[in-house]
């Protein structure tokens, strides 16, 4: 195995490493909870964090390149990676991180920000590049959900507009710290209630706090099962997430998703749902061509 | 002092008594954090909590009367009180919970449930009816404020149907728990903040959880200030929750606000912007008016 450099997607939460060949083909893969948050309580050392995982594949005399996004180029990061200002090419300027080991020479991937509506990205704009690394002439709207889902509109091969919505982390503050931590199971989903839930907020979003406190209320009345009232808050979220984006600009034929796995049957099953077309995208490969695209722009 | 009964509002955190007069007025007041959460946690000696906080108004030989509402009727309460079905009278049914000391003697208020849409209450019915003590006439909306916020309609001295908004509960887990907490102040509240916000999600409530994440990418761009931030997310949840109430009945002319002193001023600011007229009432009053009434029905 040789390998050539290292993909690093470096978030809040979690750090995620692939050790690459010369042809851009993933060799090996490590993670670990070294996300940033977990470096700033403990002091800041990124590089030893970093060495720590992708040790195994360095080798003596050579100076590995690792390529690097995410919230590690935030302020409390490693090294502030300036935002670019949006419209703008989703190849973002890098910045080289402060060494002291002579292994490793590290390139992190600024963000992109937005003046007004005030809105920002650190990593996203990497899974755009990859996007568009596989198909330079794409034009509409991208859709990358997680704990701050993105909505961002590509053109002429730049990210014009985006908004972000606090959709998934309201999901887990009301599923794992709200009187509704009673009533929800903790995993599984149904489709029909993801939808009942998702239909009743795209049609009503002001409903959207009451109709979690109803929740409980049939938890209570009409012993609501734990995975109904679960898909149900979902679809809710969802519903009210999309009541925005498509009150915010033209009528919506297709959208790219770009997720893991569970996100992306939630939102697939949500958008097939109101007729928009649904092109998928893994976050690997649009993370490992954004990084690989970075390398030799 | 001579007390003749003890009213009790005992919620989920919190324990409050006051010593009252044959003619109802307030003699003495004691409170503690021994509301229904904490007790169930340590094993659920609801009579203990109730004799400790107000023994030095028992005396020898006479059984004090205990009238008590909220919580800790619920189903891991004291003794389940069960739920009323509205339409209903405020004023509803007393249950007994039993008692091994022969000092006192308890008696709980049930609450309320609505079948469709699903919404339960418990504790808030009783200062219904002790605004209704004082004008029995009472026709309109009624609103108390809290971490789960009722709108309840009156008419006829019945209470004909109620809304739950969880908009307390999720303005506290944003601004403690969620990426925001970097960014809100912890107290403090700027008015004309507070309107932008709630003029926003009033007109627009789909843009409630993108206006959120809005206020952290202000603060990283703009240097928002922390209680701009704070009474901006307040007035987001407020217009995205008088967002539902307007738009789920007639126009409302005119709102009785059953609240404590600081959601009272942040509510009638918003109601007062958009031209409702607002009258108050304390809870306090509310709460130990509907006791009475309850002794006396």
């Amino acid at each position: 195995m040789k390998v050539d450099w290292v993909a690093a997607d470096w978030g809040s939460t979690n750090l995620r490493c692939w050790a690459m060949s010369e042809s851009d083909k993933i060799l090996d893969f490590a993670h670990s909870d070294r996300g940033m948050k977990s470096i700033v309580a403990t002091g800041g050392d990124f590089e030893s964090a970093l060495l720590d995982l992708i040790r195994p594949w360095l080798e003596p005399g050579r100076k590995m390149p690792v390529a690097a996004c995410g919230m590690v180029g935030a302020k409390q990061g490693w090294i502030e990676a300036p935002y670019s200002v949006a419209p703008c090419s989703p190849t973002t300027q890098r910045y080289q991180a402060p060494t002291h080991s002579h292994e490793i020479e590290v390139w992190i991937h600024g963000g992109i920000q937005q003046p007004k509506p005030a809105d920002v990205m650190r990593g996203e704009e990497t899974q755009i590049a990859g996007l568009l690394a596989e198909g330079p002439d794409y034009e509409g709207l991208v859709c990358l959900p997680g704990t701050h889902t993105k909505w961002v509109t590509v053109s002429q091969g730049k990210i014009q507009r985006f908004r972000t919505y606090l959709t998934g982390e309201v999901f887990a503050l009301l599923s794992e710290q709200s009187v509704l931590k009673l009533t929800l199971a903790s995993e599984g989903w149904d489709r029909a209630a993801f939808l009942e839930g998702f239909q009743s907020t795209l049609e009503r979003p002001e409903t959207l706090l009451s109709e979690c406190f109803g929740l409980r209320a049939e938890a209570l009345l009409n012993d609501l099962e734990g995975v109904v009232a679960r898909s149900r808050l979902s679809g809710f979220l969802l519903g009210h997430e999309i009541s925005g984006v498509t009150k915010e600009g033209p009528k919506i034929e297709a959208v790219t998703l770009v997720a893991a796995d569970s996100l992306m049957e939630i939102y697939e099953a949500a958008l097939d749902s109101i007729w928009i077309y649904v092109r998928t995208f893994s976050t690997e490969s649009a993370i490992l061509g954004g990084l690989a695209k970075g390398r030799n722009t």
